[in-house]
């Protein structure tokens, strides 16, 4: 497949993420059609310059005709749609995704699909709280990571195109990593900071405690606003390695805590210094 | 105490919160000098008209003749500081400070206070995590909270004073806490924040992370850059509320974390609805 702004893109799923790669591929010049559930949706895409065409149906001449075709729905649903819908491809189409977790995905896939055409995954890192097409916003990719996962079953062309999909959309670090690590990574990366956000949130019910937050307690909050479904899907997806992080954080934090009880000063004062410069890593790149 | 722009101010210690400070009076036209332990950082206020004068010695004369004493450093220099300098204060001198913990501050100079003199005491809610003058910005209270901690020694009229102070700064909320409420509405939205971000930035070393991380862990961890001795002044000084809040997030992540293990997606996602629906009322007023 030779990429370039002729190629025809499909998305399906015209939610915040997949309305998000629809506007920053269509500002760009490229040729996106897409297809979602509801009407209401369309409309939206089609009204702002997202697409070019869409439709609720999944309509043969369409995907037969797409050359790129971009999930952005559940992983559940995302099997499920692979299976009814694969006779409908053209030869040779390229399929990639956002999923945010990749066991259970990638292998599953790749083991079902049709030899002639080819899936290469990818996560890109960066989301929004909120769910829907009128969050979706481009300039979210700006700066953010994005994660190609190929397997042996994956050949070099198609990595290409799918790390070129990344820098068009404007990624600063565009990464491969084996689903394993992907995995391992996400659950200490994302999940993690997830379920963290969600108990800090949930573990003081006192009344009136907004009138005197400060910033860090809004910065570590922020995403405790959290699709429920989609998120408890993903950590059921990766319940192995997000355990593992969720163990090692437990440890981290209690021996903290006793450290404050036993007054001892010097090995948090070590702590703190430690974090202090680990955390430098990990400032956005333009900040540097 | 009638405070108007001709109020002599004085600000004790050109830190980054003292800085602040006297960026934010001056801006607006108040009188303000400064003591502060390095001629450097009162060359760096005057250049930039942040203070109208500065000096790195108790003057008697400038000590004397002020009418608001704002105290910006370490809480145990503060009380050192009242007892060798208090002599030196003008009758009826009012007396505040930036200082994050109330137990063991407050009521201990209340005691040793002249009975002349009032102290009442106020902790401005925003910070940054680089220490030192060249980083105070008074833009940072703009919006943010400011608690008073009165007591029964304080005066109605040092009360007002001191919430006009955090007017003028332009805070959106001014509250009165008690120190003892102050301190356990501190200990959770503030230090249980910070002893989170260092362990969660603490728990992993595996390298090369920072190539893949998204903004949530960027969020999760900004506050894990900490200024070691103070943090650890600040968290053994509230050591028993403090402790009650970690005690608390463990309980709740562990309750989590055992809801993953299990697959109990329904109780998974109740806790997130329930952080959604909770974390909307800490937005900050500006976005509603």
């Amino acid at each position: 497949m030779n990429f370039s702004k002729d190629t025809k893109i499909l998305i399906i799923g015209l939610g915040v993420i997949g309305g998000s790669y629809a506007a920053g591929l269509s500002r760009k010049g490229y040729n996106v059609s897409a297809i979602t559930k509801e009407q209401k949706d369309i409309d939206y895409a089609l009204e702002r310059n997202m697409i070019r065409y869409g439709t609720t149906v999944n309509e043969e001449k369409l995907i037969k005709s797409s050359e790129l075709i971009i999930f952005a729905l559940y992983p559940t649903v995302f099997i499920e749609w692979i299976k009814e819908n694969q006779h409908l491809f053209g030869k040779g189409t390229l399929i990639t995704d956002v999923t945010g977790v990749k066991t259970g995905v990638v292998e599953e896939i790749q083991s079902i699909l049709r030899e002639d055409v080819e899936y290469i995954s990818a996560h890109p890192m960066a989301g929004r709280e909120q769910s829907g097409i009128e969050f979706s916003n481009p300039d979210v990719f700006i700066g953010a990571n994005y994660i190609v996962t190929p397997t042996e079953k994956n050949t070099c062309e198609a990595i290409a195109v799918c790390k070129k999909l990344g820098e068009i959309l404007g990624f600063a670090r565009i990464e491969e990593l084996t689903p394993k690590s992907h995995d391992e990574m996400i659950a200490f990366l994302s999940q993690l900071t997830h379920c963290i956000a969600v108990c800090l949130m949930n573990c003081n019910s006192t009344q009136g405690l907004e009138k005197f937050t400060g910033d860090s307690f809004r910065d570590l909050t922020r995403i405790a606003k959290i699709n429920d479904k989609m998120w408890s899907e993903l950590f059921l997806m990766n319940k192995g390695a997000l355990l593992d992080s969720m163990d090692s954080f437990i440890a981290e934090f209690s021996s903290f805590r006793n450290m404050l009880e036993n007054g001892e000063r010097e090995a948090m004062r070590e702590k703190m210094r430690n974090s202090t410069a680990r955390r430098s890593l990990f400032d956005r790149p333009s900040k540097k």
